[in-house]
């Protein structure tokens, strides 16, 4: 055919456009559809006891409107509506919202179902664009408007007819983003004056939705920059953003599209919705936490909603999304982990430095504070270094591993996980730790040591060194001006490497009476390196002293 | 303390930004990092043979540049490439990517990695940022340029000695969004100066990338023209793209970014990479081919990719996924599917009305082109409606169900969905069609209908039916002007309605000999709306009568 499948979408005309110098300053109003929009695109939509606990959860997380459901679509949606009002669910300061088409009988049922609620709002839509028009309705643009216009004072009716509740009203004009932004403005302007009552404290919500991503991001904020500029009552409507990602930009247009002046934004948790989902709340409120914005959420507790949004809607969060996911905040390369962790013990720096609390490499937000624990945060497989293994034994095991014996124990975990072909736990770094530096198989056996004290001289020592030796016990003794110098001078006596010991670290693991000693001893051979032992005991002699005895096993296996 | 903990990041100063205006007109170079970052955050990262297979099927999507590894990371990377190269496995267009540290030893490693291939890029990489800089390297600026620079001759040296091989030059100022634009231009001049022979035809690339997501996308796209407009031989470089998805916005970071002047994205499939991953470049290249782009990428079996990528990874797919998602061509919405039934109907108008062959309400891609197919597009439960059952009937069973018969069908699909309390496959939409409409039970049955046309005008049908009512046989017999009007006024004898019967359809499914005619038939009641019944059978009036028989014991149920 001589037409394209595809083309280019046309931007709208705007040069002088400002959002492109504006930064998020503060936060929007947050609106969660998701008991709407997410829930009609679950495989299996949620009961109404499951519905109940999820408005309760988003409840507690802060957001003050919901929109509930379609309550004239069918019986389950509208007894629901019904059993918030009546068994007095809601709490004072959260609107609960509906949605309706713009059809009298709809629109009739809807606000039965609003009776007796303190704060709500009615949500209409009409989809203005060509596409719908033409290939869907059939109808024209007088016709359309026409629709809106008798829908508006129909609702407007209804609710004069209930005083004593707070009833807002929110319009969409749906596939604002495919529609001539012109024609969006008059029908929202007829909107308005039909609804007749906006004001800046009681405005009108305009809702101008990418119900399809159709566009890159820029032109949606094009678009409602256009729109906030050239609305009539511009302080007198709310302009709400309601976004889909169907190609991955939906958080992108959000934030573009509050830069050009939108008050709201609507969205799911985690992104539930029709086909790849509607724009995910939890990244975007993150987002703006990241920067220091107050944003009046709270996902301290992050898991747990999770958890929850998981269980109610039967469907798994994706490991990688932002925030939530299992991997968001895991490391699995040695040099990311290592820098992470040089940054974690240099945070108390970052406020002269960089003029913040919190600036780390790879982490652009404290996980912490989502409730989320380091001990993930590092993974460890075949790709990973010296830095991350390191911080994996300190974090979950208190082993400080000194640096000099790191990129040895580097290896031997590197070559395990090459070895098993999988990511490795934190579990299986300790005992390779355990068994290639701690109780390494080899000739010696340390049966004890007694550094004796010299009478006179309390820092002089004499030391008695009872060791097996590929099974036959032997008993040397030699002195030394410190416990482990005598130790070194004795078996140096029977075996057979040259080896002196400087340098060693010791550290204690664990409290009170079952703390541990574990000393790290560098063995440095005649002009053959390093070898590295550890040994662990209460005492802290004895420690290291196992050490040495592991230390010479290594060596006697190489 | 005083200083916050997080702040809003500052834009740099360009006020005269371009690219906002700008649209993506043809498509960038590409680059796969797959089998680096990707690989390097999988929990199980790949095995020689598993990568050869991801190579392969990189090759065959037409990826030109692909980031084989960081061979001086470990043998095993080493060797990979080694096996690539003296294995003759790598296409003569195709240029393998070694990534490496700006380090002597490790870029000797790297260079030896690359001995006798065609067509290579070495990609080195530094930080120079001041949270690198400072809490992680403790270096100085003029030492970080003196370290690229040392790197940058190092890898112009050992690649001359390899004249047979075309080897071209990558630089990564690691978290170029967190680092001083005007020391990154620096930084890049002074590499670029002493790599010494970027021309044209063989640029440098300076690959820029968004380490961490710690910034909305505007911020990378005005650093990318800041970038652009100020490197001194413009010509001489590719300007290269990196982005994460810390904040969700890589997609968008990568667009806008491309609007700015950039020439080149790197990225993976399906978005693995360390924590959220890296840039998705199915997305991103699918996003330009919905606007008619051709990218030079082949993507017309999606599900195949997605399969492989997912059984060598050993990681899903999101299901929400742009594109690849099992759920992004999906609607459980009932009006949603309503608009793309009709839409698709419509499609032959589409080029005449938007000026382009494809435009259908919430699709903006053919999910065809990707290889998928329509079956599961239209999913049910119970907030499907009555178009989208109506579309599942007809997709997978050629059944097409008449308009005016729609909503009887939607509310017992509706309420059996209700039931199950789950998602509904296309067979129990069957089965519930089956059940209601073409055999419910009830007091009648047919045993037989012979419709004599007269001796003299054949038009004219002397009816005889035999039939079971509550078990007891009886026949009956009257004449009409066809087939299905004698039958009426036969069986009227024996039913207690008065019912009258026009406007039915029949539709043949299937061909040749196994062809089934389909019959559905409204009984109109006297005052009494409407009720239809269906029947099937290889002959057109016996599924007609059988139509009336089964409408006739569903009238008798209510």
């Amino acid at each position: 055919m001589s037409v394209p499948k595809y083309k280019i979408p046309e931007m709208i005309d705007l040069p002088d456009r400002q959002w492109p110098s504006k930064s998020i300053t503060q936060s929007p109003q947050w609106c969660s559809v998701d008991m709407r929009d997410g829930n009609q695109a679950l495989p299996d939509p949620m009961d109404p006891d499951q519905k109940l606990e999820y408005f309760q959860m988003l409840c507690e997380i802060g957001f003050k409107h919901i929109e509930v459901g379609f309550p004239s679509a069918s019986q389950d949606e509208f007894d629901f509506f019904r059993k918030l009002i009546e068994e007095d669910l809601i709490p004072d300061d959260v609107f609960i919202m509906g949605l309706t088409q713009s059809r009298p009988h709809l629109i009739e049922r809807t606000l039965e179902a609003f009776k007796g609620c303190k704060r709500g709002i009615v949500h209409a839509y009409i989809a203005p664009s060509d596409l719908h028009m033409k290939q869907v309705f059939g109808m024209e643009r007088p016709q359309l408007i026409e629709t809106a216009v008798a829908a508006t004072r129909q609702i407007r009716a209804l609710a004069d007819a209930m005083p004593e509740s707070d009833i807002r009203y929110e319009f969409s004009p749906e596939e604002y983003t495919d529609t001539d932004v012109d024609f969006s403005l008059e029908l929202c302007e007829a909107v308005f004056a039909a609804w007749g009552k906006g004001t800046p404290e009681k405005p009108v919500i305009m809702n101008l939705p990418a119900t399809v991503e159709r566009r890159p991001p820029n032109h949606y904020a094009d678009m409602i920059e256009y729109f906030c500029r050239n609305f009539s009552k511009r302080d007198c409507i709310t302009v709400s953003l309601h976004s889909h990602n169907d190609q991955g930009m939906a958080v992108a247009a959000t934030e573009l599209a509050l830069m050009a002046g939108a008050d709201r934004v609507e969205g799911t948790l985690f992104g539930h919705g029709e086909r790849t989902g509607n724009v995910d709340l939890v990244t975007c409120i993150n987002n703006l936490y990241s920067r220091g914005i107050d944003t009046g959420m709270d996902f301290s507790d992050l898991g747990h909603v999770a958890e929850t949004v998981e269980r109610l809607t039967g469907m798994p969060i994706y490991y990688r999304q932002p925030y939530a996911g299992s991997y968001a905040f895991t490391a699995f390369s040695g040099s990311h982990q290592d820098a992470i962790n040089k940054g974690v013990h240099k945070l108390s720096e970052a406020p002269d430095r960089f003029g913040m609390g919190w600036k780390v490499p790879y982490l652009h937000i404290d996980p912490s504070d989502l409730g989320r624990k380091f001990e993930r945060l590092i993974r460890i497989n075949s790709q990973s270094g010296k830095g991350g293994i390191a911080w994996v034994l300190e974090q979950d095991f208190g082993i400080e591993i000194p640096k000099a014996m790191q990129p040895e124990l580097g290896r031997y975990v590197q070559a395990y996980s090459e070895k098993v072909g999988r990511e490795i736990s934190a579990d299986e770094v300790h005992q390779v730790f355990q068994s290639e530096f701690v109780a390494p198989e080899g000739p010696y056996e340390l049966i004890g040591y007694w550094p004796r004290p010299d009478d006179n001289d309390p820092t002089f020592i004499h030391g008695e060194v009872k060791v097996k030796v590929n099974g036959g016990e032997k008993v040397v003794s030699a002195d030394g001006n410190g416990p482990v110098s005598a130790f070194v001078a004795a078996i140096n006596q029977i075996v057979e490497v040259d080896f002196t010991v400087d340098d060693y670290h010791e550290q204690a693991v664990g409290k009170g009476a079952d703390a541990q000693a574990l000393a790290y001893v560098p063995l440095k051979l005649e002009g053959n390196g390093v070898v590295f032992g550890v040994g662990a005991d209460s005492n802290i002699n004895q420690a290291a002293v196992r050490a040495i005895v592991a230390g010479l096993n290594r060596i006697a296996k190489k």
